[in-house]
Parts: structure tokens; C-alpha cells; sequence
């Protein structure tokens, strides 16, 4: 391809980037459970960014964008627009940091989401939900704060980086890897992952993407970038276009998506809960579903497998 | 005290067992949460045996017991009586080391416990609950099977010292502690904790007890074993008394036993599964109750916890 993204660049920026954010992130554990992989019939290992602080590997990202800014940028504060954990991730780098974080915040994001943000203490900014209201932020934004940096949840190398710092623990946790799959949603942690894949000899790196919201399915399938048109799913995580970087590292790389229901996915996170006693969020449990959905690629594999995030609303109910 | 039990004999056996379980039990992660941290203004460390083998501590003490038996006791079986986590450890055990395995269920037991025990092809019997029935099976066993070796659930060394593996661990991956706090219901995990945090020079050691199942509590002021009179509580481990081998240490040796009521233990569930993102029984929850209400005992302290298990019933409409 002509646009040829240089992955042996961006491993080691990987590997500095794993250096700069150990301080601060989590070196979360990685679980095996011998009723998942009786049922699979392949060996699992879930990596489990769920026990990432703030509940999700965007910390990783968010962190290590934040560590690369210059001191003038790190004075000047930051901002994002985000429904969900790059905005608390985001807001809590900062605040470790120390650089003022603004987080606008769509009035339909889901309410624990939007309490995670609002722990951080960044300043929060409710906007109307969809992209026009997004952009509109933006703009205002560079207008009135023009000297601020915006961090993007995906499609920044900063943060394809930073994402692919839990891959590249995953693959130094266990060497014995043979297939590696995350979530796929605007490809910021697939793409990272699948840079570490490659440069660790994996056979193959899949992504799974919610049946009804597979833009990144059919972007790939058509060699250029199709938006997402009216996601419909629980894997909230998941609803978000590939962009420009994210496109060119998984249209060269990739080996596949796997389209998933939301039933199945429904069914995956009930058996996380229950074998694995880790909580996770629908966008996370997308994985196991794929794994159970395609033997033909996992059976008798050992499999690494990115449990994205575990940020979910737990209904009181639920204790008694 | 004239019983008085030689712990420095008891902590090379922790040591042995631990290498001796090595191959069988899972080195369960640490986790640390700063919302946590701040609620309680201590920083946590949470031991997570739910992660453990069959999701609670029980695999430790099971496994021990099971290598501790001469070749022709394994050809003959084992078998004990549990409505929860000892029997689906033994169960577990008893499969990957090729022993028969009986036990016999209360009727009343949770049906997520009797299924866990099931899933590991041992022998079911199931029998009335109480006392009365309990004694009466064992007695059968014995007689209709006497070359069967009858492994207790909590008072037996072996079993004490597999428990005791849990704290080891946990010294060992976070030497800085000055607290270490167990679940308190037989005494077996807190026996073994307790001989680990007096030979590491913890300063202190505590117990969470439900307050309406509080007999150890009740055992420890008096001087001399109390049975569980009508134990009625949410934390479905903690319900048993103590023996002579678990009071005889914690008689000795133990702190304090902190009284939890069931409400307070249910938030403190509510905390862990929604900011340390993993499924905890009550029984495990019991810990951070403890913790809140005894700031005066935890406050600027290294605490470890250990989260003994995570076997409870998830009711589908929790995923909705």
C-alpha cells in the first residue's frame, strides 16, 4: 500500500511509552480459568484492563499523550470531548499530572460514566449528543482557548502508543502466545496491539466488533474509512469510526474482524462474571464472544485477550 | 496459656505448603484502588482468593491436605461435608490430583455452591441440614468406608497451613504492611494469616465476624469454644464455629475481632465490586466494613485485606 505505516517505528515508541507511563498506570494482572477454557477448548488469557485505574486501558493512552506534551502545553491545560472512559481516564492523568483537564460531555452519556469523569475534578462541559455538537465544541474551544491541546480518544499515534503498552505486558506475561484479540471500536487499542502482535511473531490478531455497529468491518473491507452510521449496541465502548492512523496500521495488519451480536456478547460478560469474578463492560466481554463464535480460528490456541474496560452500572438490587 | 501452640512450627509449615501447592493454586494478584484509599484515608491491599482456584481461599487448605496424604489414602478416597467453597476446593483438588472425592451437601446449600461442588465430578450425597445430619454421615462414612480419610473444612493443621499460604503471598508481594485482616468464620484462613503476620512483624491482626454470627468473638472473650447459636447473616461462610486447633491460635495470637452487621458489610460490597471492578461474596466483604468502621484501628495504615472468595448467584437481569 501506498500509505504504508512504519510499524517498526512504532514499537519501540511502545516500548518508551511503557517506560513513561509505569509509574502511574497499573500493571494489571492477567487471569486463566480452566471452565472458560474447557468451554473454548482453547487456553485464555484475559488481560484484565477492567483492574486499569480508572476501569479501562484508555488510562494508558490518555497518560502517555499527557507525558509527551511540552511543559508550556502541560501549563496551557487540556481538552477532549467523551462519553465515557477516555474522559475520566483523561481527567485522571491530568490530575496526577497536574494539568488542567476539560472534558465536554454529551447529556445522553451514561450517568456512571459521567460521575468517573466528574471524580477527577476536570472541568466538565454538557454538550448535545452527536457530531455536529462535538464539533462545534472543538471549534469554540480552539477559538476561546486556542494555546490548549486536544487529547483525542483514538486516532492520535500518542495514544495508539500508549494503548499498546497492555499487548506489549500481555506478551512479556505470557510469551506463549499464538493469537491475540482485543475490542474494536475506533481501533486505538487494536492498533497498538497489533503492532506488538506482529513484532512478537503472533500468528494472528483478530478484532470483534458489535454486528450492528461494524463500520470498522466494512471500512477494511472496502479499503477506505466508512463512518459509523447509527451504531446500535451495548458495547457503548464500541460506536466509534476508525480514523486516519487507526485505518492505516489495521487495513495493513489485521487479519480480521469478527462481528458479534449483542446477545452473545450478553451471554460472554455473564460468563466473565461468573468463572472469571472480574466485572466487565459489555464492550469488553465482546472478546470472549468472538472466541466461542469461531473455534475454526481459537481452538487449541493459546489466546491473549484484552479486557477493555469495567465501568458498567451496578443496580442496587443486584446485592440483595 | 498452658494449650499454647508453637507457631514457630506452624510457619515452616505455611512455607512448605505454600512450594507444595505451587503447581496446583493460582498466585492470586494484589489490587489497590485510590478511591479506596481515600474513603478509608489507609492505603488496601487486597488479596483476591476469589480469584483463586473454584473462586475462594479453600483450594489452599484443600490441596495441602489432599498432598499430605500417603499413597494408599489417596487410593481410598476422601470425603467431607460442605454447603459451600470447601467442597467445590476439595472437589477441585481431588480431580487434578486423581482422589476420589465424596461430599455431602445440606439440602439448604445456595445452588451456585452445589453447582460449583458438581462441576468437579465428586460424589454428591445430599443430606438434611444441622448438626444432627452433618454427624450422622460422617459416622456412616466411617463405618461403611472407614479406609476413607475425612478432610474438615477448617480444623485440621494441614488445612490451616494451606490457608495460610494466602497471607504469605501477601508479605510477600507487599512487605510495607502493618495490618492484615481476614474473614473470620471456622478461624482457618485467619489462623494461618495471623501465624504469617506475627513471624513478618505485622503489628497487628484482625477478624471481621458478622455480629449476628459472632461466637468467635464471644469464644475469644470467654476463654473456651461457644458454638454458632442460630448464626443468621448474609456472609454464608462465616456461619461455623471455631475449633480447638484455630482457637488455640487465635486465642493467642489475634488482635481483635471486629463485629460487622450485615449492612454495613453489603455496602462495603456495593464499594468493591464497583471501584475495584471484582465480584466478592459477602463474605469477603465483611473486610472493608471492618475497615470503615474502625478508622481509629486502619487510619493511615498498609493494610492487607484478604477477599476470600467471590462465589455468589448473578441474576440474569444484573446484565440488562
Amino acid at each position: 500500500m501506498s500509505k504504508s505505516i512504519d510499524i517498526a517505528n512504532y514499537y519501540p515508541a511502545i516500548q518508551i511509552a511503557a517506560d513513561m507511563i509505569a509509574p502511574y498506570a497499573v500493571k494489571t494482572p492477567v487471569l486463566c480459568n480452566e471452565q472458560l477454557n474447557a468451554l473454548t477448548s482453547a487456553r485464555l488469557y484475559f488481560k484484565c484492563e477492567n483492574l486499569q485505574r480508572t476501569g479501562a486501558f484508555k488510562f494508558r493512552g490518555a497518560c502517555h499523550a499527557l507525558l509527551q506534551l511540552t511543559s508550556d502545553q502541560r501549563q496551557a491545560g487540556v481538552y477532549t470531548v467523551s462519553s465515557g472512559n477516555h474522559g475520566a481516564a483523561l481527567a485522571c492523568a491530568g490530575r496526577l499530572l497536574d494539568i488542567a483537564v476539560t472534558v465536554a460531555v454529551p447529556r445522553t452519556a451514561p450517568k456512571v460514566k459521567q460521575e468517573n469523569i466528574a471524580r477527577y475534578q476536570a472541568n466538565i462541559i454538557m454538550i448535545e449528543p452527536g457530531m455536529e455538537a462535538r464539533e462545534a465544541f472543538v471549534a469554540q474551544q480552539q477559538a476561546d482557548n486556542g494555546e490548549q491541546t486536544f487529547i483525542p480518544p483514538y486516532d492520535h499515534p500518542h495514544i495508539i502508543q500508549g494503548q499498546g503498552t497492555a499487548a506489549l505486558e500481555l506478551v512479556q506475561q505470557h510469551p506463549e502466545l499464538t493469537r491475540l484479540l482485543t475490542p474494536l471500536g475506533g481501533g486505538g487499542l487494536l492498533s497498538g496491539s497489533t503492532v506488538v502482535a506482529r513484532q512478537h511473531g503472533i500468528d494472528a490478531v483478530y478484532g470483534a466488533e458489535p454486528a450492528n455497529a461494524d463500520d470498522a468491518h466494512e471500512s477494511l473491507a472496502k479499503g477506505h474509512i466508512q463512518p459509523a452510521r447509527k451504531p446500535v449496541s451495548i458495547c457503548d465502548g464500541l460506536l466509534t469510526s476508525l480514523g486516519k492512523h487507526t485505518f492505516g496500521i489495521l487495513s495493513e495488519h489485521l487479519d480480521q474482524v469478527l462481528l458479534v451480536e449483542d446477545t452473545d456478547t450478553r451471554k460472554a460478560q455473564q460468563l466473565i462474571w461468573q468463572h472469571l469474578k472480574v466485572i466487565v463492560e459489555p464492550s469488553a466481554a465482546i472478546t470472549l464472544a468472538a472466541v466461542i463464535n469461531h473455534p475454526e480460528l481459537f481452538k487449541h490456541q493459546d489466546v491473549g485477550i484484552i479486557l477493555s474496560g469495567g465501568n458498567v452500572a451496578l443496580a442496587g438490587e443486584q446485592f440483595a
